[in-house]
């Protein structure tokens, strides 16, 4: 069944990849009209994923991460219309040029065809998947956590009726109903049918994937990202981007999980520094040499520096120059998000050039590295592995170009 | 040993990735002037391989494409010095934008890291991979076929010494000598040391490395190209194209496999054609109504369709009209070379559009689906799995983009 179902994603994507603008979107506004009209049968069949969630014994936080309300509808609704508003990313001509024989050689952006795409139990994924996947021409198979089966079944039946209604294929948008674990399996090895893999989950699911994909994965793994303060740092400024790159938000993966603080200026900036974290509720894992300034901490372990706490918990380093600070984030980064803060130019210009990261910062907090705030739109992840995609992906990262030869009659000698 | 290879590779890739375009040119060029100096020497260590292929039995084929002589070593020379003589693609900003919040963001090329680069018995393969991944700021760890082994060794030990002369790492470049098996899954299994495997072969050697690879894999599986002769094509143009398609260079992937034809212009070019196609020593296998029109041909199996000849055969089928040409190249195409024939400005337009092929061309030969035809360069292969390339791959496939950010002070509220 799951084959019968790539197969009908690969015909629909036939047909999506010369859909126009003006029919993606209309399809695009109409699954938020079939959302908000279809709005309490949306909600009372989430009521019974949750109700069997409970007898399961599912943690409050996943229960949280399933429930479907009014604000949470509101905002796939919101997200909807952002989609529609973002500009097609399909047709682009990224380059053209000519040959000394003639040939007028171009490279145009096209979807990539069918993606599949793997999450846990958030059901406004399914919308938000299903809708980055149409607007740039894709299909999907979208394979939830069996949690929210019931809820992604719905809201598949919603998207897919307003697709329909635009003209466009009904099975670009599939969630796959099967619940068994068998459906990875079966799924992650039709690479005849499916073009790309997106998990989205926990390290654990990522691994399965990677591990069993016959299919190109985008993933990343975790970020462990640091913040270092050079001594030429303008410590105001390195307090406020700390403060915000640990605190605004910890669980996420682009938040701070280790501060480097070079050794010359760690005595004027630690000993405030670290008082702010605590009114924070920060729970800080220092080395020796911050021991020594700042007395009563807990000392860190060798298994905090490469660690994504994703918490109120952070690991403090001094370090006796910025090769030194160079290195560790070669040794414990997670090629996600690396930050420094100084004022001198040629730092600034060598720890952009030198650090391996899919976004490096200067004088800005790690939070920034994200689809929106960067400026690239509706965002669908963020990739640490190099091909294809490095850093926050958008609509741009789900197609990829072909090449296009306009000739009059040449031929190869 | 092999883990340790990597190690190395990935230390290497650390300098090399900051590594300026002069020092990589130079290490170019002093490849070039240590392969012509330790000439007799590789061509003598040649021979040793050659011998043992002989003694093994190996087909006059596979012990041409083993052999290094004069001609072969001038040719390695000549496309070293074109490799530097190329544009540096790592460090170019290729697009800078700012934020409402002042915030500046740019994309800019930076080198994947390693590369495993996996083919079989051709010696000439390891001086052409190693010179493209060292000009992209690439480490590479080559695993060549267990026949070329000693010329693979010889010629690596004279790569590496130039980079090393050239202040580059010389771990830069390594042959991986094992010529079990097993090394195979270990390389493919090392992606916390390896960004991407490019392999160069047969189906067989690329399915094994799909299929146990944890590692991105750039591919191309075979090239099952068609050239569709339109009702409005001028015939003279489609007979040249067409033949040149097919008989120029048969065993490779962009050579026409089939030829579609519509049925209007049918009768005044395909006796023809087909007269020409049999003084080439091309072998038809023709559609029930291609033989209507020319009778004595074999006629086709519903196999060689799908089929990639690499060989003087062609397929030939009549179709009613465009739509079926689409629909077959759909069906039995392989996503790598298309092109139409045709003086129709809609037609070229619908053609260029609809087809899901790495190149589609109007009125010239699928031949020019090549790196250096098309414009690009050095050409490190083809792919035709739509992941971070989709066809001819250049210096510029072998790398990626990060994101840099330039604040001042800016935190997320």
């Amino acid at each position: 069944m799951l084959r019968a179902m790539a197969r009908d994603a690969k015909a629909s994507a036939r047909d999506l990849r010369v859909a126009k603008r003006g029919e993606k979107d209309t399809a695009l506004e109409l699954m938020a009209e079939n959302i908000l009209s279809r709005k309490d049968e949306i909600i009372k069949t989430n009521n019974r994923d949750i109700t069997r969630a409970r007898e399961k014994g599912l943690s409050p936080a996943m229960i949280d991460r399933l429930t479907l309300n009014e604000k949470t509808i509101s905002s796939m609704v919101a997200g909807l219309h952002e989609v529609a508003a973002l500009p097609d990313p399909v047709g682009e001509v990224t380059a053209m040029w000519k040959r000394p024989n003639g040939l007028q050689v171009g490279r145009v952006r096209i979807p990539l065809g069918v993606i599949g795409f793997i999450y846990e139990s958030r059901p406004n994924v399914t919308v938000d998947a299903a809708a980055l996947c149409l607007k740039s021409g894709n299909a999907v198979l979208l394979k939830g956590g069996s949690e929210a089966i019931n809820s992604n079944l719905i809201l598949n039946e919603i998207l897919a009726e307003a697709v329909n209604k635009a003209n466009l294929p009904g099975k670009s948008i599939q969630v796959i109903p099967s619940i068994e674990h068998e459906a990875f399996g079966i799924l992650l090895a039709m690479d005849d049918y499916v073009d790309m893999i997106i998990p989205r989950g926990g390290e654990g699911l990522i691994s399965f994937v990677v591990e069993n994909s016959r299919i190109p994965v985008l993933k990343h793994y975790k970020g462990v990202c640091h913040v270092y303060v050079d001594e030429f740092a303008d410590l105001d400024m390195a307090r406020d981007i700390c403060l915000n790159a640990k605190v605004q938000r910890p669980g996420v993966c682009n938040a701070m999980e280790t501060m480097l603080v070079h050794k010359k200026v760690a005595p004027s900036f630690l000993p405030g520094m670290i008082v702010a974290f605590r009114d924070a509720g920060v729970e800080i894992r220092a080395c020796k040499d911050t021991l020594r300034l700042v007395p009563g901490l807990k000392l860190a372990k060798d298994s905090d520096w490469p660690t994504e706490f994703l918490d109120l918990i952070l690991a403090v380093k001094i370090v006796r120059n910025m090769d030194e600070a160079l290195d560790f984030i070669d040794r414990y980064g997670s090629n996600h998000t690396e930050a420094i803060v100084t004022n001198d130019y040629e730092r600034s210009k060598e720890f952009l050039e030198k650090v391996d990261a899919s976004v490096v910062l200067v004088n800005a907090s790690t939070r920034f590295n994200d689809g929106f705030e960067l400026g690239l739109g509706a965002e669908i992840g963020i990739s640490t592995s190099k091909l294809h995609a490095y850093g926050p992906m958008s609509l741009k990262e789900l197609t990829t170009t072909k090449f296009i030869v306009f000739g009059s009659g040449q031929v190869r000698t």
